[in-house]
């Protein structure tokens, strides 16, 4: 069990905000101060990234954090180049920080002649050397079978239904609703957590235009109560706004959302603020500027959760403990 | 495009019946006769496996068939050999034809301090040298980005649909059932090709005994229809038999099965045989000699479909438009 | 030598004029029509780049163009997609058409802690599976080291060279200028062919502000002479119009300028319509739009000189006969 | 000298004996208890082999047995998936201790188109993430260089060497007979250590039936001796019972046999009991469930050689005092 | 099976002479001339090997030659520089033919913290880019699987066999003798060619002085006979001259000797031309210059041998059947 | 931060006396005694280079020296074949420390079919398991993107430095004259260093003989003041000599030289003791035995500068703060 006295936390331009809100949590854990270690990040007048880290990390436990809500490529080559320093600088162990993981809606090839841009992203990674990765509710499971070193796969669920039971959804008349299969089992669990019942909307996405929806069927039981909605990510908002007004047809008294990942593209926003969603709920993997700004949209911050899962990264105590049940 | 004058095809010991039958159908589409090469393939008395190529492999275009509905490990370790000794003897291309690709539902993680089996897999093969893979109906879709060599996907749907259209199933009073949320998908693509609806039985999968099944709901309509239930893979048969309960109970007048991979472990061709089910269609992915016993069970050959796939690979033709649309 | 009857030209966003002009090259060469092959190459809602090769490419000789004039980290995740997507859907060879290659000023650490950002982007690449490179003067030669795999690197002094010729740039009354040390040598190349002497000034490049330049000194003979100043890029342009004022104030009787990547990001274009050089001839390297725009600019195209390297590369044919001696 | 201060023994089905006396042996070297850490190592019922490690090992300096005396290939799996889950649950480092090697007879091509096994299992344990190896008296030295990670190699020579001693085998009228020549400088070293004579029967070794054995000479004085034949490994047993007829035939009074790795396959242990040997002994590198129940076969453990190994390289120790001189 | 019209050999400075008689042999059985490729090999003043290709060798299939009878070292990095210059000049296959393969007696750690040379340099010509291997009578056969790629180990004993015939060794009065236990393989392959017996003698070889020998014993008879001893190499030449003396002393009428790999370094020649040895017959695996000198040597060529294996492979006919049984 | 309590020098035949001088250095730097790790490096009859490590290096910190003034090849494979005995042995962290890195003027292709060897000796050593370089004044920085493993690249300029003013060649009436144009960012460096003005000479360096010079043009004040020359290294001497008496041509009234890498091939020597120059210094990068034995050249010892580097490498600290400013 190698000590690592010194741990240094790194971010993108992505990630500041996260980045320094686990520093603090850190420095609250441990009883001293830890702080973020300077770096610069920026670009060249060519458009090339340009990165320099400003303290020396030989011998050191780096964490690199990067988040991917948009320009996803510039936070891309940020990370690949702030992993290629750390390296080339003599860091010890270098972990990439990615709470959000971009490209894992393109895990699979759905169609002849795609390329696998999950893969391909792993690839580039341990291209770059990064020794470990710590991320959130993956899309699919299986990416992290693309990468073959550790990778810490932490769920937002528990901070999402801390901040549910508070607002008084772990309640009787509470439901949790999946707007589709896939989003079934972590839904469940966010249920079982919550102590309430389960649905689900069953829709059918047309190959043909994969951002349109169109609903297929709905089951479980929400009339009269106060439906949850949860997903693990919200691109433009119109699958979700579609979704409460399933449950609200269905008879919900009250739906709420409740999103891991917030991409909230285009005028995910404004759909959603027009829309007859009471709240939305969701994490700050993703660094989500744009929640910030609205009054329906309130962000739990999964800052707690990480800094606890580098601490115990960093002093090889186990992380899964840190985890729910099942999930 | 390099043409390949030479294509030879070998097999390990559980898919010496499938190897034979895609050869007389390459014979067919190619009008000269193709054969099956001769290996050795056994064990020594020290229960090592021992193989040896017995015809010339240089500069050809080799394609090795192995399957795993049991005794897995030694399939596989097959399968390695017979891959290294085709790479030592300078085979110019080889390409690995498992049609049921074992430990794929070991794709992810789903408890702290497991491996991740499937991927373990690929990086097998990868070392051992093979440059490219064809397999049918993968349990996740993922797993096609655990390598990074070409990867034919290819589907047994249509071949099992053409069998159940001969029987009928493609009339009004069928409907295709879903034994859980993860077969939907594919459930769908099967009942557009058959031209009927579709329904699906919601199970809950309790993690502490992988291996049983709760069913948790059901939804679509059967009542009065002749239902077909389809599955990607059959182990010991009680997840199907119970879904069949279910159905018939839903009002289903009929209810048959179609699976793509028969494993048909421990007692599962016992229990199909007591059950409530007409009739069970399988294919041959997984050589599966106990099918070929029972009387309840018929096998519809995905050999003729193999041999189109090879042939295309060999005279680099598009794979995709053997495969339906949208799968 | 295995023959490819198969050729496929690629290009992402930034190299479709590029391409096409290639490809018309090339039919004229072969005096058989060659087309450019049908991709989609975009953006998903969430800012995540999306590829799909739409013509079969099984045993192709596949060439993917790709031109980083700005965007540059979108333009290298296209290209990587690009070339996942050729491998998956068995490319039989995939060469990368990158005319100008991009963080290739980031070829060495010039402090500590920083990236090699140009053997990052080395790395994706090989891990992407491309398997050769094709690209045109390269700031620094040694760049070539980055790739263990074919590098054919190209020149375009000979395609401005002709063009200078034309404009009479080979008379003795001429003279070519190299802006800094570092371009000498090509300097002197591109003076042999057409004849005449070369100068040079010596900058100072203050580490604390590497895109601000100040002139130390100026040597060889251009008074009364028409000076061809040559670089290997422009940027922002203040380093080229610098230069043309000192030569003019070292007495030459007028001052074009002749650059092989013509980046020309910021106010470049301003810059150079308002300084007193008399011309600026760029290649078409970058794919530079806003060159095409400005009057004083006249872009001399490679597309010819990349035709032949394909045709040649394609059928085992010399490519060092290309270039011209010594360079 | 990074200091580990968690270490963790895991075993495979095979080898959970050999591993409980390793533990034994290491609270007593250590004066502190080491347990064996519990893992889940099984069968799912499609008989893919499935593991879970049931203790933290973030950090930990784990050492992974294995045994391989039958079922070879599920043996294999069974390492291979154990690795793979301590590399994704961040332990530091991982020691395969196979102290019998499967395959090592299959190190070389001996005919055309074959495999090297030896080489596909290196390949293989290098893939999956092990660090270190650990073996026993290596059929073929070689075998070392199939490995690119620091290779422990120990013999049991002194283990038997020290067991023939209390026997009265170190005395004049002892001899050390070789069984083949390739057992020669073994049986050498092992005479040495007795301070005795040494001897050695030449056999054919007939390629077409690599399993029998035709005698074809016999070199040096046994008359009135008593024999000890060393061999590396006993498999069917034939070898050795007519190596013991040739030595009695030669004069010998009595004849011992003494082996390291007894894999005892087919009806070996019943030939052995039937043969004219007075005594066998063998060590527990293959965990010898067969030897155990046999009147006539001794098992002399390597646990205290393989537990000081693991100390020392747990403490960076060498290891080669350890071992006797000039093996 | 792709077809390569362009066939192309290259040679380091130490196998010239034997390139162009395999150059002289393929014209011949392939009945239109083959050239010997142009290289510039050499050094730079300060010590640097120095090399480059002066033929296009895109596409082409290239056999680069290198022999090793002494400057091992250069001779290596000229190998390493011709392979990377090939790759780099986009050759299509490159075959190493090293037909005495250097540092294979350094194939397996002897004592504690040693090298594996012969491994090391395995992984320089993998690095480095070599596709396949070409050589003769390795001293461990193993050795090839230092390699993960084509290795076509061919042997010399046909042709010295022939040799031995046409000198009358193929008649009853004569023996093959190895003169340790290691040579016994080979010595029983080349008396079987013959059609004569064989002897053996058993020497220590003492590990505190590697270089030295000590005869131990003798077995087979020799007595009256003409006895040929046969080893796979020669060095310094003592081991052979004790060898010839040992079978003189027991009672043979004459004795020559017949080598694969004549390194004769130092006083070698000299001590045979001084022995009793008749005749030393040799072949020409390592250019062996110090030979062709001594009226007592007599140089057998394997030109013809390794011209038809490089044909075979070119055409991709099988190799193995070059090769004699059971060897 | 792992500490390593042990640390250990090795060094090649080459550079015995530097490591010496190191070791004392670190003796004195960490107030206790630092060995060097005897090692027996040396060659075997057939020229074939041998390696012992004669101490225990598990888990231990291991430096290994070479140096390469000339047998460059030699010098190479006896560090190879140390790095593998080391990581065999169990090193934890393997440092070359290679102070003038062989084959650097070879880091680009400048004719077509030429290798790029800098970079195969990069690939050699990753692939022998070197984890970390030191060298000192890279003839090209980009050299440092051929390894993808931390690079520590020193300057000899400071110890050069300050040999000079002791000399009082940091008074006004000196000027640093770099020899070509590649010499001028360093020369710049060392004027600065010493507070006096720089001045070039241009030369144009022929292409069909890249070893002889053509001075060209010169540029800067010389005249009435005591010149430096500075160069990275120097070979044959010539192209220091025509320098120097260019520089005298233009007025200065003495010509020192002054060169990191010591070369001195050929008669070198003879050649700086008959120019006019009054005096060399150089450092011992090279182990540079020719240079010690002429009055007219001094050494300038790195040793302390490799003691303070490899230090702050053991303890993690950072090793930019002994590099002086902008190099």
């Amino acid at each position: 069990m190698p000590q690592y006295s010194k741990r240094c936390l790194f971010a993108g331009t992505g990630a500041q905000r996260l980045v320094e809100a686990v520093a603090k949590h850190l420095s609250r854990i441990n009883r001293k101060p830890q702080s973020v270690s300077p770096a610069l990040v920026g670009k060249w007048a060519n458009a090339e990234t340009r990165v320099q880290l400003q303290t020396n990390v030989r011998g050191a436990d780096v964490f690199i954090f990067q988040s991917f809500a948009d320009q996803v490529n510039d936070r891309i080559m940020e990370l690949m180049l702030l992993v290629d320093a750390a390296l080339r600088a003599s860091a010890d162990r270098i972990t990439v920080v990615a709470p959000y993981l971009p490209y894992s809606k393109q895990e699979k090839k759905v169609r002849g002649r795609e390329p696998i841009a999950a893969k391909v992203l792993a690839n580039m990674l341990r291209a770059a050397g990064a020794n470990r990765v710590i991320s959130v509710d993956l899309h699919e499971r299986a990416i992290q079978g693309f990468y073959d070193i550790p990778f810490d796969h932490l769920t937002a669920l528990g901070v999402l239904a801390e901040h549910l039971a508070k607002l008084g959804y772990n309640r009787n008349d509470s439901v949790v609703v999946a707007p589709d299969e896939g989003a079934m089992e972590k839904s469940m669990a966010l249920a079982q957590m919550l102590g309430v019942d389960v649905a689900v909307v069953l829709k059918r996405h047309p190959e043909e235009d994969p951002e349109s929806v169109e609903t297929a069927a709905f089951i479980g039981n929400v009339k009269g109560r106060r439906a949850v909605i949860w997903d693990d990510m919200i691109l433009g908002g119109s699958t979700l706004v579609n979704a409460a007004e399933e449950v609200l047809k269905g008879g919900a008294k009250e739906v709420v959302a409740c999103i891991t990942h917030a991409i909230l593209c285009g005028t995910a926003v404004q759909q959603i603020e027009a829309s007859k969603l009471s709240k939305l709920i969701v994490s700050d993997t993703t660094a989500p500027e744009r929640a910030y700004a609205s009054e329906k949209i309130t962000v739990a911050s999964i800052a707690g959760l990480l800094a606890e899962a580098i601490d115990h990264i960093h002093r090889n105590l186990s992380v899964s403990e840190l985890l729910p049940d099942e999930v």
